[in-house]
C-alpha cells in the first residue's frame, strides 16, 4: 500500500486520476487538492469520479507519491517542493518532459524550478518502461505525443521516418476545464477547425522523443477540435526514408507491440470510441501502394492514455506493481 | 426605407438581427453597436451573417428604430434613452414585458427606467398583429413564451386550460454568448438536465399573457438545456377545464393559425430541426383519450421566432410593411 | 461460480449485460449469441466490450442462467424453452412484464409463450428485491419504467399520486441499433422530437406497477429522443392527490431510499451524464410551492440501469449474491 | 425564365438544389422526383426545404434543364436519355467527371453510358468558368476534390506541388440518407475514424484535375468521418517543389481568389460552421517555416458548395445568369 494525492484534482484529468486512484488495489488516495473548489467534494465537482473526498488546498500534504495536474509553468515549483521532500511524482504538466532548456524556454517561458530541469524520466511505458520503473519524477506525456509517438516508434526505431505529417483530431476536454471562447458548446459544436496552426508546444516534445529512439526528424503537426468530448485520432503520414513494404512495416509493428497490454493492433480504420474511458492505445497502419507512404492511425482517450491512466500506468511501475493493475 | 440600428449585435440573437436586417429590402441597417468587440467587424464575431460592418460603441446613433439586445436590466435605460428621441424600439430583453412592476421587481429586481415601465406593447405578432402595428416600444417575448403561448393561445381564447404543465427544452445558445460551466462543451455535451427548477423568469410572463387571453392559471413550467445549438421545443401537458373532443380542438387550432403564415399545424411529431435559422413555430396536438388531456408541441428556433426573426416581423409591422418581408 | 449466457449480444443491451458478466467474479460468461453477427467476436461487433468471446447461433446452449436481449415477442419462446430446461432466466423484453394477458395482447399483440405469461417478477430491485431473490424469471424492467417507477415509488407508496403527467428524454441507444430513418445521424443531430405521442408500451407498465404499490392513477406519458448516445431524464410532474408538505416528501424519500446502494438522491437538477455507464439512478425532486405540485427528476443509463447492469443486479439478487458485485 | 427539373430530390443534395430553385429568381423548379418517396411532398420529406412540391416517379419530363442527383453508376443512363432530349443536364454523380475510361472502369465500374463518356465539363466554377458556360452536360465535382482543388489550384498552377498530402474531415451527411451501420447515431456520434483508406474516388478525380491545371502529382488522400451533420475541412500539407515564400503564395493566392465571389481567404484557422448552409469556401494557408511546408486549410459545406448550391452556381453560368443569382 502507498498513499498517493492528486494535486489540481478538479480539472478533468486529475479528476480521473484521483478516480483510478481511489479505486486502485494497492494505492490509497490521501488527498485531493484544488483552489478554487476546496472544500467542495469531487463527486460534486465530478459525479462520474464518485470519489467522496473533499478537495483541499494544497498545503505539502503528506503522501508516498504525487501526481500533479497543474498548467504548464505552475506545476514546476510545487513538482520541486515535492521532490525536496522525497515525494515521488508524476507530472502531467510539461515541465520535465524536454530535455533542452533553451527550447522548453523558447516554447513555454521560463521554467519554474531551473535546479530540477531536464529530470523527469519521459513516462511513455511502452517506450521507456525500464526507465520509469526506477524513477523518482516522471514526465507524463503530451496527449498528442502519446497517440503520435505510440503510433510512429516502430518506424522511427527503424530509422524509417524520412518524412512526417501529423494530423492530430481532438476532442474538446483537450481544451481544459476553464470557460472559454473555444470551449463554448456554440463554438465547438457541428464545427472543425485547427488551432494553433503556427506551431503547438506538442511539437519539440515529439521530436525529442523520435531523436531519441534514433529517427531525427522536423515534424509537421497540426491540431484540430472536433464537436467529442473526450478521444484523439492522430494519423502520421510518413514519407519512409527508403522503400518499406508491407512485410517489413508489419514486423515492425508486430514486434514492438504484440506483448504490450495497452496497445491494440488492427487492420484497417479505428475511432476513438473504441478506447474511450479506457488506457487503450488502438493503432492500425497501411502503406500506400500507390506511392509507398506509410500511413498510421494512432486512437487515445485523450483524457485517460493520453493523461490520468497514464499515470497511473506509471505509478505502477514505479512502486514496482503489474503495469496493468487498476486499468482494466 | 428606414434605418435601423441593432444595439448589441455580438450577441447570438443582435447578430441574427442584424443580419436579417442587412439583407431586408425596406430597412438599413445603420449600425451595429458592442462593447467588448467594439472596432471588429461583425461578420469577424459571427461569420455566417457575412454583415461586412463594424461594431461601435453605442453614442446615441441616429436611426429611424433600433433592436435593442442588451440583458435584463441593462436595456431599460438605453431603451428609455432611445424612446426619448423618438426612436422606435423592438426591445429582445424582459424589461418591457410585464406590466405588473411589482412582479418585475419580484423576478428582475429593480426596474432601469420606472417612467416608462408598462409602455411596452407585448410583441407576439400572431396574438397581438394590431397593438404592434401602432407601437412605438415593443417587447419581443421570451423564447419560451413565444412557443408556449403560440401553443397555448387558442385553448386560452377559449378558457379551456384548466392546469398546464409546461415542459421546455431548449438548445445551449438560449444561455447567451458567456462562457460559463454551464455552457461549456463538455458540460452539455452528451448531457440533458433541467435549470432554474425552483422558478424560470418566463413563468410569470406567460402567466401574464394567458391571462390577457382570458385563462388565468398558475402554471408548471421547467426548462432543460439539450446538447444541440438552436431550438426549443415547448410541450403543454393541459388538463382541461371541461371536456374538449378533438373536433373541438382542431377547430380552435385551424381558426387561430390556418391563415398565419409562420404557423405551421402540424399532426404527429414535430422537430426542432425542421425550423431551424427561420421564423417559424411548427404546432401539433392531440387529445389523449385515455384521460382527456390536451397535448401540445410546439417547435421554434429560440434565436429566430424566439428573439430575432421576431422582431424582424414586429418591425414590419410597426412600419407598415408586409409581415413576411425579409423573413423567408 | 455460475454460468450464464447472454442471448442477443449484438444489440447495445445485450453486449453490455456481456461486459459486465466477463468481468463478474462470480458469473462465468459462458456463450454470447446472435444472429447476423454469429461467427465475428464480440470485440468486433462491439469494441468497448473487450469481450474475446465468439458470437454463436442459439443452439440450446447449457448454462445455469440466461440474459434474453431479444426483441418483445421474440423473446418469449425462448424463455419458455429455457426455463423448460431449468435455466433461470433474466428477460430484457417486455414479453413477461405485464400480468393481464389482454392488456398484453392490446399493445404488443398475441403472447409467443402463454403458458408462461405471467410467470415473470417484475424485477426492478428497490421495489421487489425478496420477490427477485426467489425468482427463477425475471422480467427486467423497460427503461422509461425504471427511472420513472424509482422517482415516483416513495409517492406511491404513500398514495400521493392524484395525476401524474411523465416526460421522458432519451438518447438514441434507446431505439437500438438498427439503422432506420430515425436512428440515422442526420435525423437526430440537433433536434429532439417526442415519438410514439399516441401511446407509447411503457404507459401500462408503468401503471401496473404504480398499482401494485397502491396507487392506481392514469398516467400521461410522452418520451422524446435527443441527440445523445446513451443516458434517459425522466421527469414526474405530480398533482398530489392531497397537499404534501417539503418535510413530509423529503421524509418519503429518505426512508426509501437512504440506504440505496444504487439510488442517489440529490438536491437541484441532475443530469444524464452524472450516471452515464452505470447501474446508478439519481433522483432530485421538489415541491413547487405556487401550486403544490411535486416534481421528480430521475436520471438513468437507459443501457445500463435502464436494462443491463439492473438485469446484473438481479442475476446477483437470484443467486445470492452482494447486490452491488461487479457493477461499480 | 427557364425551367428545371430535379432528379433524386429525396437525397440530400438534390433536395437542396431543388429548395434552391425553388425560391430562384430565374429558374422555375418544373419537378422533382424520386423513387421510394414518389407521391409525397418535398416539404413532407425534407421539412427544412419548404418546398410544397410533390415527388414523382421520373417519366422524361420535359424541362430546359434538370440537376440529376442520383447515386454513380444510375445516373449515366438517365443523364444520356435527357442529353438525347436536349436537356441540359448538371450531374452530381462521378460518372462525368473522369476523362479516362479505364481509370473510370477500374474506380468505379461499367459505365452506363458509354457514348456519353469524357463529354461532362468538369464544373468548379472557379477554375472551368468559360467551359461550363458554353457546356450542355456539366459534372458537377465530388465534395472533396471541390475544396482540395480550390485550396490547391493557385500552388498547381505554378507548378509549386512537390507532394501532397489530402486530409478531409467530413460530417455524416456526406455519407449519403441511406440509413447504415456507419450512419447510425450511435455509430457517428463522439467519434471519428477514418474511412476507405485503401483507396477513396475522389483521388483520381483530384489527380486528374490537378494535371489539368498543369501539375502532375500522386497524392495521399484520406477521408474521415466527424460526428456533426454538414461540413468538410480539407487539409492539403504540400511539399513544395522548390522553395516558396510567403510573399510569393500569398500573391498566388490573392491573384487567384481576390474577386472570387464565392472564396473567402483568411488568415488563421477556418471552421466549416462558417460556411454552414452557403456557397462559400473559406480559405486559409501559411508556410511552416520550419520545413518550407505549404499548409492549405478549405472549409465548405459538403451539401451546398460540395453539390447543390454549386450545381446551381453551375446552372447560372450555362443559362448566362449572373452566377451568384439564388445562391446568397
Amino acid at each position: 500500500m502507498a498513499s498517493v494525492a492528486v494535486l489540481g484534482a478538479a480539472g478533468y484529468a486529475g479528476a480521473i486520476a484521483a478516480q483510478l486512484l481511489y479505486k486502485h488495489p494497492f494505492f490509497e488516495l490521501s488527498a485531493v487538492t484544488a483552489r478554487g473548489e476546496a472544500g467542495q467534494r469531487l463527486d460534486d465537482v465530478h459525479p462520474r469520479t464518485r470519489v467522496p473526498l473533499e478537495l483541499e488546498v494544497y498545503e505539502a500534504q503528506t503522501a508516498d507519491a504525487a501526481v500533479v495536474a497543474y498548467p504548464h509553468g505552475a506545476a514546476a515549483p510545487v513538482v520541486a517542493e515535492l521532490r525536496d521532500r522525497g515525494v515521488r511524482v508524476v507530472d502531467l504538466s510539461a515541465d520535465f518532459r524536454l530535455r533542452d532548456q533553451g527550447l522548453y524556454e523558447d516554447w513555454y517561458g521560463e521554467h519554474g524550478a531551473p535546479r530540477y530541469f531536464g529530470q523527469g524520466v519521459y513516462g511513455l511505458p511502452e517506450l521507456t518502461r525500464d526507465e520509469v520503473a526506477s524513477a523518482d519524477l516522471v514526465a507524463n506525456p503530451g496527449c498528442y505525443p502519446t497517440a503520435a509517438l505510440l503510433g510512429l516508434a516502430p518506424l522511427a526505431r527503424a530509422g524509417l521516418i524520412g518524412d512526417v505529417v501529423i494530423d492530430g483530431k481532438s476532442g474538446v476536454s483537450g481544451a481544459g476545464r476553464a470557460a472559454t471562447a473555444s470551449t463554448h458548446f456554440i463554438s465547438a459544436d457541428e464545427n472543425v477547425s485547427p488551432y494553433k496552426i503556427k506551431g503547438h508546444r506538442h511539437t519539440p516534445e515529439i521530436e525529442q522523443e523520435l531523436s531519441a529512439l534514433g529517427n531525427d526528424v522536423t515534424i509537421t503537426f497540426t491540431p484540430y477540435l472536433l464537436p467529442l468530448a473526450q478521444g484523439e485520432l492522430v494519423t502520421s503520414y510518413v514519407t519512409p526514408s527508403r522503400e518499406a513494404s508491407d512485410v517489413e512495416v508489419a514486423e515492425l509493428f508486430d514486434d514492438a507491440y504484440a506483448s504490450e497490454p495497452f496497445i491494440e493492433l488492427r487492420e484497417g480504420p479505428v475511432g476513438v470510441i473504441d478506447v474511450r474511458d479506457t488506457n487503450y492505445c488502438r493503432i492500425s497502419w497501411h502503406v500506400d501502394p500507390r506511392n509507398g507512404r506509410v500511413i498510421v492511425f494512432a486512437a487515445i482517450d485523450n483524457l485517460w492514455k493520453g493523461a490520468a491512466s497514464q499515470a497511473v500506468q506509471n505509478l505502477n511501475l514505479m512502486f514496482g506493481r503489474p503495469e496493468t493493475e487498476g486499468l482494466r
